[in-house]
């Protein structure tokens, strides 16, 4: 990481001219679980998103590809508790949505995007937006990012927000933004949902650039499940408030901010793979000495989508047979003669395969370096010079608790 | 199914000519649960096998690769326990249990085929098979098949037998077999351990040709955890005692044990699916509609892998949504349009989708109908005239403790 790059607080809301808000509006399951969130810029901002590559896709993005085809936009509206997918009227809906939500702000209606997470196939009612979205309105702060980071969350078990800051154009800029995802995540080109804002000046096509590049490699990463959700959204919104001469190119402060948005990306994915539904460890695959980047992913990707190996972490059982197993079937051109295996945390760390084959180890330092609540795979492969990173989690009784009665 | 086709007892010993045993050899974790098979011929058999596609795999598929190079066979070692994968001396091991088989029995070596499921990368000593093998010589039965489908279990809750009598070349003709999966069961090109024996007289070519051309339709198509073994193997012998002209091409004969060989591979995908580890229940997906049988084949086989849909089923939640989500993540082009779904089990069948958006349906009739422990999920495309079955089963508490624990 650049040494010029700080986490800091404040999320979505962290960046200059973006306010946020949360509140209860009746779509979702729980009482009193704050199910809506709005996010407005002061200013129309550059923005551009990525989306879900499934079929099935949820209404709002149908209406977020319309909107966005100007590449602007100044605020979203996002509901969770209700997916707004396989609806005849989805689209509809998510529509009347932003113009009331474009009512209350005084913007353009196609300013407004909309979002949803939640059940799928259940009609979503437009009432709920009538009543709540003046309530948000006046209630748009500066410091409103954990209240919309909240609102946007189902089974996740905290909310997730992140910024940082960093040094481009001889201006200090700022990216943040607010995620949500636990169950139904195996992303592929978006993530769950997750919003962020930044303030620097850059092109709405060198955003879209820079969404299109960094997530392969971090969001795409990510699997809880294995199922690839059909409203994964990842929208980014930039208001040029930092002042900086603004991005229309390749160069020293596109890079700056490139490095921003990886930073930002990889931190959200391992709070979204560490929350998993059900989780209690967060387990990261990193593999070296792959013949292509491609294929890097791939293996690092099968390993933590293993559900023999989820379940072996959960227990604390050192099989790293499974590993094997599952690097096995990566659907990749590559040697498996000559793999090493080793997995640590912060108590330690152990090599339990070499070439392909066992090597005797230590089962209570095993055992114990997989009680932590975060373990790391460390597999190379020693077939070329290629490495990358994979998020997942830990199979437990927990996800089947949470997903055997979803609905209900 | 042809009317000449009768399921009968016998497993893989029903055939003119084949013997059985089981024993407990000491390499299996489980104190008394046998855990070596021996399966032999009066004669020399045509044999076929076909084998994972995994990328790693367990020694006994290289030997038994090069043993059947001459598509000539008489006998099978098979030990549970141990995968004798990723092990150093993992051929040496396979081949020196395969002589001393073939010194108890008196046959070549080469004519002995090894297998082997249980933990990968733990070394398989050769002194359980110096002791067990001449035991098991003695034990062969012709009403052996159920020792040697207990001994090959592993996770398995049920020995898995299976047999087929019918009429081909004017003779009556047997084909039976022994199975064994439960767990790292996503197969691809073959089976967890599969060995099947017929007294029809036919060539190891079109043994093969028929192996080839049945597996993408029937074992290829479960799953229970997603995870491909390094260890699948299925394995015919044939040895001609049924006494009907030698089949060497194709015909009406040929076509005939086709058939018996489709109804046995797909009684036996069932009872793995059915026994996946942990599972209440077995999920049958029927997809119709589809353009092609190929994109049939991947629809019915993403919904029967979907972790969440697999989680519904097992709280007997008809959370379609998740179905329509797991058939729009499928790799291939179609239309997701306007798909319809319906839901049946032994006490109703209930229509929850129609052209892809919701319909009202009784929440207690489809909470009964999931509750049932055989459910069947019927998924219309309307793209197109060709159709596929994929078989699964829940998921559930008892998978996350079994696999949470596996080595212990």
């Amino acid at each position: 990481m650049r040494t010029d790059l700080t986490f800091i607080e404040g999320g979505v809301t962290a960046a200059k001219g973006f306010r946020a808000a949360g509140a209860y509006s009746g779509i979702g399951r729980k009482p009193e679980k704050p199910d809506m969130a709005l996010i407005a810029a002061e200013l129309p901002c550059a923005a551009a998103a990525v989306y879900t590559k499934n079929k099935v896709k949820a209404a709002h993005i149908a209406v977020m590809k319309r909107f966005l085809a100007d590449g602007r936009a100044q605020a979203v509206v996002v509901n969770s508790g209700n997916a707004n997918t396989c609806n005849a009227d989805g689209e509809e809906v998510a529509e009347n949505a932003c113009a009331l939500a474009a009512g209350v702000l005084g913007v353009r209606k196609e300013d407004v995007l909309p979002a949803a997470t939640g059940v799928i196939g259940v009609p979503l009612p437009i009432e709920p937006f009538q009543k709540t979205l003046p309530v948000l309105a006046e209630q748009l702060s500066e410091t409103g990012s954990s209240a919309a980071a909240k609102a946007i969350m189902t089974t996740d078990t905290e909310p997730k927000e992140l910024a940082v800051r960093f040094q481009a154009g001889g201006k200090t800029c700022t990216l943040g933004g607010i995620a949500k995802g636990s169950g139904m995540i195996h992303i592929n080109m978006g993530t769950m949902l997750c919003f962020m804002t930044t303030d620097m000046a850059i092109s709405s096509e060198m955003l879209g650039k820079a969404l299109r590049e960094e997530v392969p490699g971090s969001f795409n990463q990510i699997s809880v499940d294995g199922d690839t959700s059909t409203n994964d959204t990842l929208l980014i919104l930039a208001d040029g408030l930092a002042g900086n001469p603004e991005i229309t190119g390749p160069g020293a402060d596109y890079d700056a901010f490139a490095d921003a948005l990886h930073a930002l990306c990889v931190a959200f994915a391992k709070k979204i793979a560490a929350d998993g539904e059900g989780a209690t460890k967060l387990i990261e695959a990193h593999v070296t000495g792959a013949p292509t980047l491609e294929t890097a992913r791939l293996v690092s990707k099968s390993i933590i989508c293993s559900s023999l190996f989820k379940a072996a972490v959960y227990g604390a059982d050192a099989n790293w047979g499974r590993i094997l197993c599952a690097i096995g079937y990566t659907p990749a051109d590559f040697s498996c003669q000559n793999v090493d295996i080793a997995m640590s945390s912060p108590v330690g760390e152990i090599q339990v395969c070499r070439s392909s084959a066992g090597v005797p180890f230590d089962e209570d330092l095993a055992a114990a370096i997989l009680k932590e609540d975060h373990v790391i795979v460390e597999v190379a492969l020693h077939d070329g010079t290629e490495e990358a990173w994979a998020w997942g989690c830990d199979l437990t009784h927990e996800y089947v608790t949470i997903n055997g009665s979803y609905r209900s």
